[in-house]
């Protein structure tokens, strides 16, 4: 529902969007049942109504931006054309067509990163853009039966109080301080950890606190696209840095100065690279140099670990799993560490962690409390009974998963898309791969989703939305859809 | 865990905080055990740590401290020398005692609301400081044994998905979409809801995506203090108007020209008064006359109605309950609803809700994903089950539980504070009273914490801090404990 409240524009100061921004914020657009230019006409009209284009945007010419969505010109002439009909663009001779301003607030308009706004799309026939698994049957049975995990006494004690815990619940605190301290090797006491609402809203919570608009925010380059929204939101500046470059990390941390600096040193997302030991200890010796910046080690894929690694021109060949930061530095002030049980058990539970020193977590707490009062305690309790029984047996569970899938997708490649390139992950849930040539892999995930394919183009996984002919395929579906996949991608 | 980065301060520029001020930043200070002088130097420590406490602040004089904590000056004295004995504090002659600079970053300092403060410290004996109720037993069976409103169907398909779920699960959208049609008379559909983290998520996403540092929001003034908190840390300026003052509201929306107006006119935090017909009839107007505003009706508190109301000297009193605003202009875009199950179910299910139309909704989604992915799916196919089947039914044990609640404060303050007056509350959770006198509530809160009753001084509830007399008394507790707890008042 929109409100026109001015159709007066001053051509001169028009904002305008080029063909692939606006492809990238289409999102799965084709992706329901319907005409190709009635799906592309309502897209468009959402981004309106969500602000993600701004009032009185112009739009690409037709057959740019056709080119982009790789559709015929007369397919986006057609939906402008729907558009103007419903009132809600205008074109004159020479400006093009632009939309008519609606009812916004500055504060609105943002830039949205594409790849948050295909989540909320629908899903195509097969998902290779979401790195999400499925819920752990242990997971499972406990949320269908929690008598079997949870004791009478715990529940009626949970069920008698508020609910309102916004450090999480303790019980839950005491075990992920407990895991940290067993399986990572990073010493944890309880006061030391905060539960979110998943890993998003970990780094969501630590750009509000610790980070002004207009700060510089150094991170891995391609990155979690998670995080290149919530810094955009937060109105800070991303710098990137390609992963594993020390020279280039070190020379943006002394240069920019950054109240925080993002790295997932094991099993990165997209590449799946696992930074060696000796370039952990780089990292730490430069947290020390700079304690006004804070270093974040994000551990949610680092339970996933696969084999070796590196290109699959065999250049690279890491050994086994290298500590967290937090390992090799367990009582530096400005190294955090964040996680979540949404990889391994699963991403509905929606929760995450952070752990910190008691004085960022309480700050952390207090901006939680603003924003939501607390995660729900009960989830939680079910959670920590499984934590504390079961983590290894569900985490051993899920690289198995993963390994069987990662194997799938990797025959897939190497028999239907022999001129491909990738880089051979040492674990998670991604690969990030190349085609041949130069092209920006955009207008080939257009293409493969009318296929019923989606994959993430690497710009969208760029902090400067660079062209690229990278991509990122996720593989969670099953070995034999993988497969079927990957030969929709080789027909494309 | 804290660095001293930097001892030397020009005392010229050096940041003071009041000693009212800072007596609402310690919140709950001395409800744990230990000496009173160790608590509040461990509490202050707690505040550097959080940013709460600016950089190298001096604090107030032992003596005005003292007095607005109602504590001996010795107290204030010890606990000032055991933060100089820590390194945290240093004093200097003539320019009295400051806090040795921290390692913080400015957006960690912002201003804290001593509500929220409150909530992240241990309980005292009697708490009438939240309005937060237990877990309806409905909704505790549910989560005991979900089995029992949940089909073996729906969880097997609801586990088998990612569970991102940024607009919440559809069928709780639904059922949220048939209450508010069925018991508040607001036709809804499923696609005007968005399912949030509690109400306070709702508010806190409202903001976030409407107003911009800076920009001004209207508010009833004494409010919910969890919004005055998520307003002071969205950098947006609030504008107080007195409840019901339907002059002074329409006067603040036409000069200030708000983004956002925040009303609570059913049950109204704290008073609990109930805004009649005519005068919603006068703001839904008001919206159409201002299509730039958003106009947000809290119905958090609407579904506890305990009777007639107004003040204890019977000038005022509403007839029957009268309906949300947008029940009186359904498709208006600018009247946007909120609301949340954490005062009739369970605070612990963490669930509350937007309705608005569609545009606003997907706006405020895509907010949610870049905050948190989605609220947990699980326990919104419980909660939409429990709505389904039983949302009547829970809704009447709750207002028979408040009204119990309500009649015994009401006799205990009658007959133990015969000097004190309040308003007679037509709903909610709170009675907003006042002493006999001028004095600001904040010492005699401090006096009563030491009793073991935690009240809310009427300041924090005032987006300009403002002193005030008044205070507010939530009634949680069972009707037992409420009565000892206004024979503690009484003592004080």
């Amino acid at each position: 529902m929109t409100v026109p409240i001015n159709t007066e524009v001053d051509p001169a100061r028009t904002p305008t969007i080029g063909p692939q921004a606006l492809a990238d914020l289409l999102g799965r657009w084709p992706t329901s049942d319907g005409a190709l230019y009635r799906l592309l006409a309502a897209r468009i009209g959402r981004l309106a109504d969500t602000g993600e284009l701004p009032a009185g945007v112009r739009l690409p010419p037709e057959r740019s931006l056709a080119a982009a969505l790789s559709v015929s010109r007369n397919t986006v002439a057609l939906a402008y054309q729907v558009l103007r009909d419903e009132g809600m663009a205008a074109s004159r001779q020479g400006s093009g067509t632009r939309l008519v301003p609606h009812r916004t607030t500055p504060a609105a308009v943002h830039r949205a990163n594409g790849f948050f706004t295909g989540l909320l799309s629908a899903p195509p026939a097969f998902d290779l853009s979401i790195a999400a698994v499925d819920c752990a049957p242990q997971v499972a049975a406990a949320l269908q039966d929690p008598g079997t995990v949870l004791g009478e006494s715990e529940r009626v004690q949970l069920t008698r109080g508020t609910g309102y815990l916004p450090y999480g619940l303790p019980e839950l605190r005491a075990a992920i301080a407990s895991m940290l301290t067993t399986f990572h090797g990073v010493p944890t006491t309880p006061d030391q950890v905060l539960v979110t609402t998943g890993g998003q809203q970990a780094l969501d919570l630590l750009l509000r606190c610790e980070v002004a608009p207009g700060h510089p925010v150094v991170t891995d380059n391609p990155t979690y696209p998670g995080f290149i929204d919530a810094v955009y939101r937060s109105g800070a500046r991303p710098v990137g840095v390609p992963p594993g470059d020390m020279g280039r990390l070190a020379d943006a941390v002394a240069v920019h100065q950054p109240a925080l600096t993002y790295l997932t040193p094991t099993h990165q997302n997209p590449t799946g690279l696992v930074l060696p030991a000796a370039e952990r200890h780089e990292i730490v010796a430069m947290a020390r140099r700079h304690p006004g910046t804070t270093f974040i080690d994000d551990l949610t894929l680092a339970e996933l670990p696969f084999g070796q690694g590196g290109f699959n021109t065999g250049e690279f060949s890491p050994g086994p799993q290298p500590p967290p930061l937090a390992a090799l530095a367990p009582r530096l002030p400005n190294v955090v560490t964040v996680g979540s049980f949404s990889k391994t058990y699963w991403g509905g539970l929606r929760t995450g962690w952070v752990r910190a020193p008691e004085g960022i977590i309480a700050r952390l707490a207090a901006a939680k409390a603003a924003a939501d009062l607390g995660s729900p305690p009960y989830e939680q309790a079910i959670l920590a009974a499984l934590v504390r029984s079961s983590h290894e047996e569900i985490v051993t569970y899920r690289a198995d998963w993963a390994r069987q899938r990662y194997t799938a997708i990797e025959a897939a490649l190497r028999t239907f898309l022999p001129g491909w390139t990738w880089i051979t992950p040492a674990g998670g849930l991604t690969i990030w791969a190349r085609r041949p040539g130069e092209a920006d892999s955009g207008g080939f995930a257009q293409a493969a989703l009318r296929r019923g394919v989606a994959i993430v183009p690497g710009r969208l996984l760029s902090v400067s939305a660079e062209r690229s002919p990278w991509l990122r395929l996720a593989f969670i579906l099953s070995p034999d859809d993988l497969t079927t996949a990957v030969k929709a991608l080789a027909s494309v």
